[in-house]
């Protein structure tokens, strides 16, 4: 169902983000009833986060927890209580794609790709896609899980 | 990674559902930005919703537009706005899943299977998830896309 005019060639969805308020009780959980084990809880810095990744079949589940009370993701959580934070697709070649978004007047957090937990990544921001946080990441600079 | 013991074997991530003040908007800009098509728009009368699919990669949108304005899912965008609403796992035997959760003290919103937009389904209750909406379908109910 591809379409080679389309502005985002989307090769899968790499996971889906989950913002929790205390990521070692969440992990436990999601580990006891999934049978999975988490990666190593890391804490990104720039972003002001602890986040951990558990594989679940074709993608993955990523647990974020904020260390700073006025950052975005604490404020997502007083707003909204925990849950989905975002969605995560591979892209080919996320420069161009974000070049290609960009023409196509779609607005962009990020204009160019920057490091993020999951490899080189870029953020759609939610005003162009009626509500839902987007992340893109770039196929060829994701990072294999432990 | 699989545990043998867990409660709940998942084997892909079937959808992941948006929901939206308007389906047909909301549609026609996912499906020019990732070049895909949707599949026809399908009342869902006990859940008050219009619904409809596009398939992303390795798994697959689900769009959710409200028909009762004061039905559950009205009343979420209403509080939180527009934008992921839950997931759906595929499991092998929804039936023994969801005597396993039932038995490991998770609160669910379905007991028992019930018909859904993707198949057999039925919904783990946040309160017991960290806050995320869990749906779970049935393996061997799954309807293909047209």
């Amino acid at each position: 169902m591809k379409n080679s005019n389309s502005l985002c060639k989307v090769e899968n969805l790499n996971h889906v983000c989950i913002a929790v308020n205390d990521i070692k009780k969440s992990i436990h959980f999601y580990s006891k009833i999934f049978g999975t084990k988490a990666t190593e809880i890391t804490e990104i810095s720039d972003q002001g986060v602890l986040a951990t990744l558990i594989s679940l079949g074709n993608t993955h589940l990523e647990f974020i927890q904020p260390l700073d009370v006025n950052g975005s993701i604490a404020k997502f959580i007083q707003k909204r209580g925990e849950g989905i934070h975002h969605i995560c697709f591979e892209v080919e070649n996320l420069e161009q794609t974000l070049n290609n978004l960009d023409s196509g007047d779609i607005d962009l957090i990020d204009k160019k790709p920057r490091k993020g937990l999951a490899g080189n990544i870029a953020f759609i921001h939610p005003k162009s896609t009626y509500g839902t946080l987007i992340e893109l990441v770039d196929k060829n600079s994701i990072k294999e899980l432990n």
